[in-house]
């Protein structure tokens, strides 16, 4: 795929200064770009990059200012950053998400429905009575079983398996080998040891603009709905439990396990391999740090959760602080008991 | 899917109070039913939702006495859950693994037989020389290798993946995305650093009634087995390593991992995230919480442990306590230090 | 598969005492071995089970005396482990990875290009613009796309998901349900609190001899390459973000987690359960222990790091061991308060 430098800055509506006819067929961080590449320059700490850099364009600011001659050309538009973003996105759908129409063989159940312009690879499944958008993307081997609901412009990375009746919203993203509505780890334990399983027949609810990583693994409820709502990013291997609710953008970092019928609230952030346990309230804007796990309730706003067990962040620094001195500490505290408390001379 | 509250309280040889005819179109908690479904009463600390859910019918105890008019119709039975559950298992068969016959396109290797009143899904892969039972339910894209052998009534969910001569029992449960026996990670250090791979020749073998969740591991063994004994319950994402046993009905929360060789007893509960070291032998009816790590055998039946490195409960919470406490207890100490030993007038 | 005692041992060019003619059709540890086994004795401390095993023959260093006499045949060699290893990695390639051919159906994409002696599995996708080598081993419902390279030798296992752009060298080993390449977890924060996702449009470069384990995700670099080098070998469940690099002959345990932007040297070894921050540099030869969480890039060889978070293996031991002991000393601290400064008389 390739394009010149005015075919470019024509679509960001920019002004080029230098050669608009040289091809770029990458995009490239500016410190790291060569001949070929488009770049862009928004932190004005990178700048020296801008007089070095091999790129054979550069995205600045209409106001920036020279301050020596450059071998690039520049595209100068009002906002780099963001005309760069744009950039991005079109790159990765022309690459990635772009494809459109039916490979075979791929499977479609009795009843279901699905929109227009939409891709579905090669090998992928699709169950019975499904009602599915327009402009999704399911990618090769993806399965969806029965009386799944998927809303427009979602895509579903290759080997995505989705669970009967999971309900997805728009402009969702999950990625590969995710598992989504398996079943609550649910059993009854019976008089002699062994456990009885309990039907899990509940459901998973992901709202609009959702992210689940790739290998995430999210339970379905064992009645009601598991719930991820809008805006929710969630990472690689995450573990969320049966009946649970995460809230309106809230972010999940990698590893993370979230246990049964715990609610987060809206726009928190667990860092990664944090746990927490089960039937827990995280109020909004909770923030865990990485491995923490988290054991009770939290019902102030804004909170910061350091700790296994977890406890406010700052009095967790210091703690830990300390415990690296705890032989010292130790030392301290026994010369102080042999000097108040000497020995008896024999 | 419908049937009246007539047709189910004769299923469960209950008596109704109330409208027969309603119509019942899914299973809710008491005090979540809307119209249409039905519920339960099985703790008595629900009873008041009785007098306001807005369930079509509730299954109550024929010994309940009401204490005020109820708008819900009832079916009375002797044991309300176990009538509930019933119900929900025979919901789930119906709705997610009572699928029979044959998808096209689906592939059955060489020399492989497979039993009665079986479902295999569309791009489902069975190897050559297998043996699979009766009334085993094979759902889209799971992956059997060459020579495995599989137990009557066992679900094998979407994208499931089991490698050459694994061996699972009846009844078994295995989740999407669950790999069983691949490769235990074995590696000889060579002189110049680099690592030669050690075959892995070994396989796994899951006892009947094992259930294994979504995106779990579980490796083959070197040479011999991996076990997983009869009804051990296995969550999420969880990893077993080569050569390890895991004994009866012992229950292995999510994010869980087992290194290679280690040895857990029989009724054994592992919490979350937990990690054992390698080449361990864990009691029967051990317990460990949440996010420990288990770095020596334990050889005393009933033990809780706590904490990484993991020690007795009790005392892992007593020290945990101080430990919020450090620098309390530093200040204290410097305090006692200057007290007793004052520095020197100048 | 069954070979002679006297076959196998030309195959090593190896001496046989005892009975030639015998039947060997698997192998199995010295101590576990029963009749039809093949064992191999390289640890003297193994020897007394040479005189009381079961095996049909034993392969044997040509120096060993007999201390006692055998009922299994001897296969007399220069290097028991070494030959030992050579049969493994042969009953290995005969029964699992040397399956060669194409299944149908599977799909290939337009333009792509596969070498000789290969594996296709059944339901397994190559999309456009492949440049696949020799001797490749594709399992069913491995899902491979666009614009890929894979070199000779490498061997992909069921379910394995490679991401479009993917650059895999010679004799690599992906595992079941592994995910190569999904989106970095990449999203800036908007004024509304919502985020908006950041296109992730680099790759993974994975060089030679490099394992990733099975259902483990590494993510492609928000741009340029997530790398990892030559002989690393990656464990099951773990997670490795975008731009992160492994160096060479590194070797991360189950379920270990490296944030984005982090490099790891060459010749680590990184135990299960690890946490690493993003933006670390961790130098060559450094080992972290299980479940460590390490927040410090590392700039000396050779350190041994434990704990979360994480400093010197020895120091981390003595704090650890002093932890347990914490409601003692702050019962010592209390006493000696008391006893220097007594309550004051009522």
């Amino acid at each position: 795929m390739e394009f010149t430098v005015g075919q470019i800055a024509e679509v960001l509506r920019g002004a080029v200064e230098g050669d608009a006819n040289q091809q770029i067929n990458r995009l490239a961080k500016i410190e790291e770009a060569q001949a070929g590449s488009l770049s862009f320059l928004a932190n004005l700490k990178y700048e020296p990059h801008l007089y070095t850099t091999g790129a054979s364009a550069v995205i600045v600011s209409r106001n920036l200012e020279l301050r020596h001659p450059v071998q690039t050309a520049l595209i100068r538009v009002d906002d780099p950053y963001s005309s760069f973003t744009t950039l991005l996105e079109f790159y990765q759908q022309a690459t990635r998400t772009g494809r459109r129409g039916v490979e075979e063989p791929s499977f479609l159940g009795a009843n279901s429905t699905i929109g227009q312009n939409h891709y579905r690879g090669a090998f992928s499944y699709i169950g019975e009575n499904c009602q599915i958008g327009d402009d999704v993307v399911i990618f090769p081997h993806v399965f969806i079983g029965d009386r799944c609901k998927i809303g427009n412009g979602t895509i579903l990375y290759a080997g995505a398996k989705i669970y009967a009746e999971t309900v997805i919203g728009e402009r969702c993203t999950i990625h590969a080998g995710a598992v989504v509505g398996s079943d609550g780890f649910g059993f009854a334990p019976q008089p002699d040891g062994s456990y009885r399983t309990i039907p899990q027949i509940g459901n998973v609810v992901l709202e609009d603009n959702v992210s689940i990583g790739a290998n995430a693994t999210i339970d379905c409820a064992t009645m009601g709905s598991t719930i991820i709502r809008e805006g929710a990013k969630i990472d690689n291997l995450v573990q969320i439990a049966h009946n649970v609710e995460i809230g309106r953008h809230t972010v999940v970092a990698s590893q993370s396990g979230i246990s049964g019928s715990t609610k987060i609230g809206d726009f928190c952030v667990l860092a990664g391999q944090v746990g927490l346990a089960g039937h827990l309230t995280l109020a909004n804007r909770t923030t865990v740090t990485a491995q923490s796990g988290v054991g009770k309730s939290i019902k102030e706003e804004g909170q910061f959760l350091q700790g296994a067990p977890a406890f406010n962040l700052r009095d967790s620094l210091r703690a830990n602080a300390i415990f690296r001195h705890l032989p010292e500490l130790e030392r301290r505290l026994t010369q102080l008991e042999r000097r108040t408390n000497p020995p008896e001379k024999s």
